[in-house]
């Protein structure tokens, strides 16, 4: 929910810079313009009413010119899902084989992962809201890369738990309430809202080492 | 994220016992029928891949006969949104005014708003993730529902700053935060997943009152 003014839903508001740094590793440039016109028509319309001609038409390309790179939209949406999992996992990832202690290491993780679902929050909310539109194959390899990043952010709470850093009576429903405060941050996140993604970040590493109890020992 | 287990992306679930309860008003009949089957279409495809026919459809109707209880697919959404923020603010209103401390009150709050977002599940999701597609004027109905929601649970947050009851450096954001992770627990609930909406509810009690430092002082 959210008051209006930092609710996002209003408007598809352009995070431009932040998606430019976001596919930069898709080569050839057809290829990512490709990309970056598919999250704005699948954000704005849905991944069912958008066709790869109105993706061609937002990248200002011909239909025929898209199928060079994808073969379908589907595997547009793949690219799209699968790249942004991808990101997440190795944001947790860092933060879990960072240094410091657990309290250090989860507040890097929810700093880091909750500001990136702010940054790039139309790709995470396209990635979210169309997981059931990819093909089985694809949903499995998603799925993985799902369970990891859980299994990793499982394991800095159960290690601040085990030295006595954190006080935490459900370690599972802990980490998936932390999981989902950060992702759902994609939804009501607005680029004109009052904090950038970075205060966003910070405040929401404040509000889960209270969920988790750190340094009440 | 969460666990697949408890993550209900993957498919739309029938949550039918609760889907009747949440309808019981609409009337007659038929009108509540396609308010099912408009809830079920957008939830699969997306409201702007979903046509009247295929609602109509649905429901078991002609095209013609839909036409008789709504104008277009936007009335369906907007009575779906408008019947749904109606229930979330009456929820949160209630435990605002409702008996006991601003612990109590919050906890009740927290209980029962997490615990609809998994029952109607389905529903919540259609709400959140459709709103653009509401006429200016109906967004802006549901967008003071969400305000007022909004305000009642920072009253709440408030009261126990204020008592010291609570211990919260940021009351907007930390309302902002409890709202959210309610709601997107509509994202990920499955009725076939580890627990169900009441122990949801219970779980998230804890974890929100953990967040504003209750018992802190």
């Amino acid at each position: 929910m959210g008051t209006e003014a930092e609710h996002g839903a209003a408007g598809q508001e352009a995070d431009a810079p932040a998606a430019v740094r976001e596919w930069a590793d898709v080569a050839p440039e057809a290829a990512r313009r490709l990309l970056l016109a598919a999250v704005e028509a699948f954000a704005e319309r849905g991944y069912h009413a958008t066709t790869t001609r109105d993706i061609a038409s937002r990248a200002g390309m011909s239909p025929a010119a898209l199928y060079i790179h994808y073969r379908t939209k589907e595997e547009l949406l793949y690219r799209i899902s699968g790249i942004g999992h991808e990101k997440a996992l190795s944001i947790i990832d860092d933060a879990a084989k960072g240094p410091g202690s657990p309290t250090e290491r989860l507040a890097t993780a929810v700093r880091t992962f909750a500001s990136w679902h702010a940054e790039h929050h139309t790709t995470a909310r396209v990635i979210q809201y169309e997981l059931t539109a990819l093909a089985e194959e694809h949903y499995v390899h998603v799925s993985n890369a799902r369970r990891r990043t859980d299994r990793l952010l499982r394991g800095i709470i159960e290690d601040g738990a085990r030295c006595g850093e954190f006080a935490v009576d459900d370690v599972a429903a802990t980490t998936l309430a932390v999981l989902s405060l950060c992702v759902d941050v994609a939804r009501w996140f607005s680029s004109e809202g009052r904090r950038t993604a970075e205060e966003v970040g910070e405040v929401y590493a404040d509000l889960v080492l209270r969920m988790v109890g750190a340094g009440a020992r």
